[in-house]
Formats: C-alpha cells, sequence, structure tokens
C-alpha cells in the first residue's frame, strides 16, 4: 500500500516522428486533468484488469492508495462496508463523492472526461471550473451529442481490447482450478488463440488506426496513424497498450512473427508511443507497475508458438 | 428483417405485489421515451447480445430494423461501409445521427439515459424537449455527478450480467469449433459453471436486490426488492431478466434446484417482474422475440445437472 504525492508535470501528448504531417503541430499544453480528485483508493487485485485503471490514474497524475488485502472481496462484496450496491469483482474505484464503482470499462468510461481521455469532444463533458467555464460557451445540445457519441466510441473500443484478455488461455475449464489441471484444454485453446484470435484483433486495431482521418487515415485503412480516436491519448490508447504489452510478454514467440509482418506496425507503432507520454513514462520507469506473472497475463513456453 | 410501428403505450413500471410497502404507490404516467430515435438499424447477430439491446428498444417503443445478413462481419468491420471507426463484432445500432456505435454494455449506456433506462436521476441526463426543459430546472453540478454516478452504476451492473454469458460452457477451446469437437471439455467447464458460477452469481445479485434501500432493503441483504437500482425498471434489470431467462433455458435443472433453495427469491422475482412490464409483455406475446437454440445459450441435456 503506498500514497504518492501529486506529480506537476502536464499531460500534453509526446508527438512521434512517425505520426503524418497534420498531426505534427505540438497541441497547447494541458493542465493537469485531476477530475476532482485529490487522492482515491484503488481496489486493484492481482495485476489483471485493474493495471487499467491504474495507467488513467498515472496518466492524470492522481495520487491513489491500492487497497490489495487479502480477501478483496469481503469488503467489495459486502453492502456493510463498501455501500450500495456492493461490487462482483475488483478492480474498484472510489469517486471524489466516496460512491465507488467497479468493472474495468465502467471506471474508465466514468472517469475519461474528467481525465482528459475520452477525446477532444468527450472530454469536455466533464465538469470544469467557473473560470474555464467563464473562458468557453457550454456545450450546445448538437454538441454535447457528438461528444457523448465520442466518449461511447471511446468507450466501445476499451471494450474490444478487454474482450481480448488472454486469461482462458490458461484457466478454460475454471479459475478456481489451477493451471496444472487443465493443461491439456489449456494447450488446445492456446492454439486457437495464436491462430485466430490475436490476427483477427491486430488486424481489427490496424484498420481503426489506419482509418482515423484525423492522422490521415483512409476508408481502405491505409494511414500510419496511433491514435484510435482523434489525435489524442485516451483510454482506448491507454488499454490497448496494456494488451499489446501483456500478449508480448505471454506470447513472445508469437508476436514476434506477428510484429515482424510488417501488417501491423501502426499497432505496435501505438505500444511504442504511449510507452513515452507524460505520467506513463515515469510510471513505467518508477517500479511501482507490478510485473506480469500470476496475473492474467501468464507467460507458458508451451503455450506460446511461431506459427 | 422488418420494421413494426411506433407504439404508444406508457412505460410506468408495473408494481408487484410483493415490493415493500414504500413502493407500492403507482409512480407517475411517464411519457414515451424514445430518446429522438423515429426508428433505427440493429445488427443483431445470431440470438445473444443483440437481444440485450432489443429488450431496452422494446421497452422504449422505438421502432427497429434488424440487419441479420450472412456475412455481418464484412459490413460491420469496414470503414467505407459502416463509417469511422469500424467494428468488432455485432451487436451493433444506429444513433440518431447516423453513427453507429457497438458492444452491448456501451449501446446500453448510451441509450439508457434517453430511454429512461439509467434511474431515476441518471436518466435526467438526457437531453430533453425545449418544453420539458422550461418546466424543470438544469441539473445543478452536484446532482449532475450523483446522475453520473447513478448512470455508471447501471452500466456496472449490466457489465456484471455480461460477465456471466454461458457462451464458454458450451465452446470452451475456440468458438470457431463446433461444439461436437469440444465435448469433454465442454462437460468439464459446464460443471464448474454450474457448482461455482452461477450461485455465486445468483447469491451477488440477490444481496444488490435485497440491499437496495429504495425497496426498503438492508446493509444485511434482507429486503426483497425486485429492482437492482432505485424503484424503476433500469437496462440493468432487462439484462439480468435475460441471462436468468437464459440459464433457465440452458441449464433447466440446476436452476430448478437453485430456484427451490429460496435463497434467490428476489432475483427469480426479478425475472418475474420484467416479463410483465410494459412493452416487455407485448414483445414477448408478439412472436418477434428470437427463440434460444443455436446462440448464446444452449441447452445440451448432457451439460446440465442438479447438483
Amino acid at each position: 500500500m503506498f500514497v504518492r504525492s501529486l506529480r506537476s508535470v502536464t499531460h500534453a501528448p509526446r508527438i512521434s516522428r512517425n505520426l503524418s504531417s497534420h498531426t505534427k503541430m505540438s497541441p497547447p499544453e494541458k493542465k493537469q486533468k485531476t477530475g476532482g480528485y485529490s487522492s482515491t483508493t484503488c481496489w486493484g487485485g492481482i495485476p489483471g484488469r485493474g493495471e487499467f485503471v491504474r495507467l488513467a490514474l498515472e496518466y492524470a497524475g492522481v495520487p491513489y492508495t491500492e487497497n490489495n488485502e487479502n480477501n478483496i472481496l469481503s469488503t467489495l462484496g459486502n453492502p456493510a462496508k463498501i455501500g450500495i450496491p456492493p461490487h462482483f469483482a475488483p478492480p474498484a474505484l472510489q469517486l471524489p463523492s466516496g460512491h465507488v464503482l467497479s468493472q474495468t470499462s465502467n471506471i474508465l468510461n466514468h472517469i475519461a472526461p474528467r481525465f482528459g481521455l475520452a477525446g477532444e469532444l468527450g472530454s469536455r463533458l466533464a465538469e470544469r471550473s467557473e473560470e474555464e467555464e467563464a473562458e468557453e460557451k457550454p456545450l450546445t445540445k448538437e454538441e454535447r451529442e457528438r461528444a457523448e457519441e465520442e466518449r461511447s466510441t471511446v468507450n466501445q473500443l476499451v471494450l474490444i481490447t478487454l474482450d481480448l484478455t488472454a486469461h482462458d488461455t490458461h484457466h478454460p475449464i475454471s479459475s478456481s482450478l489451477y493451471y496444472e489441471d487443465q493443461k491439456p484444454e489449456a494447450a488446445r485453446r492456446a492454439a486457437a488463440f495464436r491462430a485466430e484470435r490475436i490476427p483477427r484483433f491486430l488486424s481489427y486495431f490496424q484498420c481503426v488506426l489506419a482509418s482515423n482521418p484525423a492522422t490521415g487515415g483512409t476508408t481502405k485503412c491505409k494511414g500510419k496513424g496511433m491514435f484510435l480516436v482523434g489525435a489524442r491519448t485516451t483510454t482506448a490508447d491507454l488499454a490497448l497498450f496494456h494488451v499489446v504489452d501483456g500478449l508480448l510478454y505471454a506470447f513472445p514467440r508469437r508476436m514476434k512473427t506477428l510484429r515482424e509482418s510488417g501488417e501491423y506496425d501502426s499497432v505496435f507503432g501505438l505500444h511504442e508511443r504511449v510507452q513515452g507520454e507524460n505520467g506513463i513514462k515515469e510510471y513505467l520507469a518508477s517500479g511501482r507497475r507490478q510485473p506480469f506473472g500470476m496475473g492474467l497475463y501468464r507467460h507458458y513456453a508451451e503455450l506460446d508458438g511461431e506459427e
């Protein structure tokens, strides 16, 4: 358990050399986006889905306390301890009001506008200071509709990345059994996952990135963009970064083949870009990030293959 | 493919005899909540996740066209046909603006306030007509925060119900193989699912329902409420209805034992209540609802058991 102090860095995205020309201009320096959080508690559980929430908190520079007590569900599942309604599983996050939310994509969708991570328009849905409101007109109805659409598009892409989590490749029968008790089934499932699911997923995200008009994309998926929505980092970028990172850890041989095919350059480019973002860069260097190991992404050499 | 005309019924929830006294008063008759949709297109795919979206559309009385062309992904995955970004899988829904959204929970979270299905406060986030706005003060900042929290709490409960979908019990190795090619694995997985997953899920929702203060719940989960959030129907209620319905179809023997235990009376009570809601009642009687069969919920006698 730890609390760290508020970072004072800004979150202007680092612009990569590979971006197409009309996204090369530096965006204006942005104020830190802590979304009203002075600090918060994150019930992360074992390294796994909690990491998607941590990445957003680290990007926003919000200090947080980790609560990873042994039987985390005796708190999260008990209305007398956590409030109404109780929760089914970690991760969970305490909001400034004290209310606790769970379910990874739900937490991210709730905080994304507050942290400037819901796209250019989507992030304008967050409440702003009186000072900011005086400077800027409120959203019109039409703008609000478009902002809600952008926020939901970001959420949609987060959900797709979460669908790919590799958990079931090592626990296809039950998560309450050891891996050792389901090895033959895991071998079959991992083979299908490597052959079909990973390439389908990478192809899909390659097309999303390469068709993004804000970074020179075309409807034929021929661009070189490395932002999923618009030309700024969203929770979807952070989530895709983490899933690709997990796949590189769990299936290094398969991912090497796929990377070297050259078919997914924007996806691997996004992975590299996010590593250098303000907030994320410092987090990765800090030693705070929990290593992959016994959580969602595990490396078993016998489940990997070049194909 | 079909288009049906706009229903003119209202959506005041039917109040069950079993509800605790302070929710027995009839809510005011509500105007139809079509959320600005005069009609829409739903890419539902095979009976499965699309049904969660259909239930919300039917509840709201929004006419929709089903698009279930054979190779649905050749449209949904192609930016030249569907717009930006492309989609990974059905279901998808066209918004009044023309923009298409996918991912079940995302679609539901987007439309829930517009259809009055995001809770009492959460539903106030939707844009209202000028007439309605004149009658009512706009939300204060604090009200908007609480409304966003309620909307996210509804989304959280939707996500938990979707986590329970039974698909992997009959396809634990790969969805691209036939059931017949993964029968031994399916038998092992279904046994674990029946023994652990279903009771854990029903216990959790029983506690959410029985701790809901709006229907007389207590933090010891001793109430008899049948609404997940507040005292009105939300997308979470519709989703839980459908999952319980699917489990009753797929695992009739197991569910009979669990129902007769008397431990999950609020969950089974909600299932019965939702069947009688305006909009849902007519839908179930219409013959439009696709039967369970070869989709998410399948009945294989050898995967069921009383335990």
